[in-house]
């Protein structure tokens, strides 16, 4: 896991990036800017304190789909692909068996789009 | 977990049952039939040992979509929604935030259908 210190403004990650992992906010708050928000001026979703972000990044190698940005200054975590899968091996198996159910239709779902 | 012994033929649940768990197959095989399939001669998907059926069922709280038989004598294993939580509550802190946005996002998808 690894603390990332962020400024006002400073994009954490932008849509088309490389994903390898997911994203947990630490303190401060964090925007989601989806690719139909041209200006850029609001934020389509506002995440704070404990919640996740990039999650697609461990299940998925596909490039991200949105743009995120610190709303303020703020702390994020930073947990690689390779992290999650360790913390997922050492999880209950049927818990194991229903996220790679979800995962794969997720990723039909994405791919279908 | 409850296991469940099937003579070939046995539904297992149907589609608009109420869903309060999942099924893992222990020994055998088990047919999904999707509501598409009418005569239901041949599933849609074959299921065999260690595979999970009926997921949507521990993650959410509308019935059944399809409808499962066991395809020869088979056994099951059921797990109770409340079974699942308690697995889950065990797990990680980060696998359970990232179990809880992909079953929300596949509710999401499931209601606007």
């Amino acid at each position: 896991m690894q603390k990332i210190d962020c400024v006002q403004g400073k994009t954490i990650f932008k849509k088309g990036d490389p994903a390898d992992g997911l994203y947990i906010v630490g303190n401060g708050s964090v925007g989601l800017y989806f690719p139909a928000n041209l200006d850029m001026i609001e934020p389509d979703i506002k995440l704070k304190k404990n919640d996740i972000l990039g999650e697609m990044g461990v299940i998925d190698a596909a490039p991200r789909m949105a743009t995120a940005k610190a709303l303020e200054n703020s702390t994020v975590l930073f947990i690689s692909k390779k992290e999650f899968e360790e913390r997922l091996a050492g999880s209950d198996v049927i818990v194991r068996g229903v996220m790679a159910i979800l995962s794969e239709r997720l990723r039909d779902i994405q791919r279908r789009k």
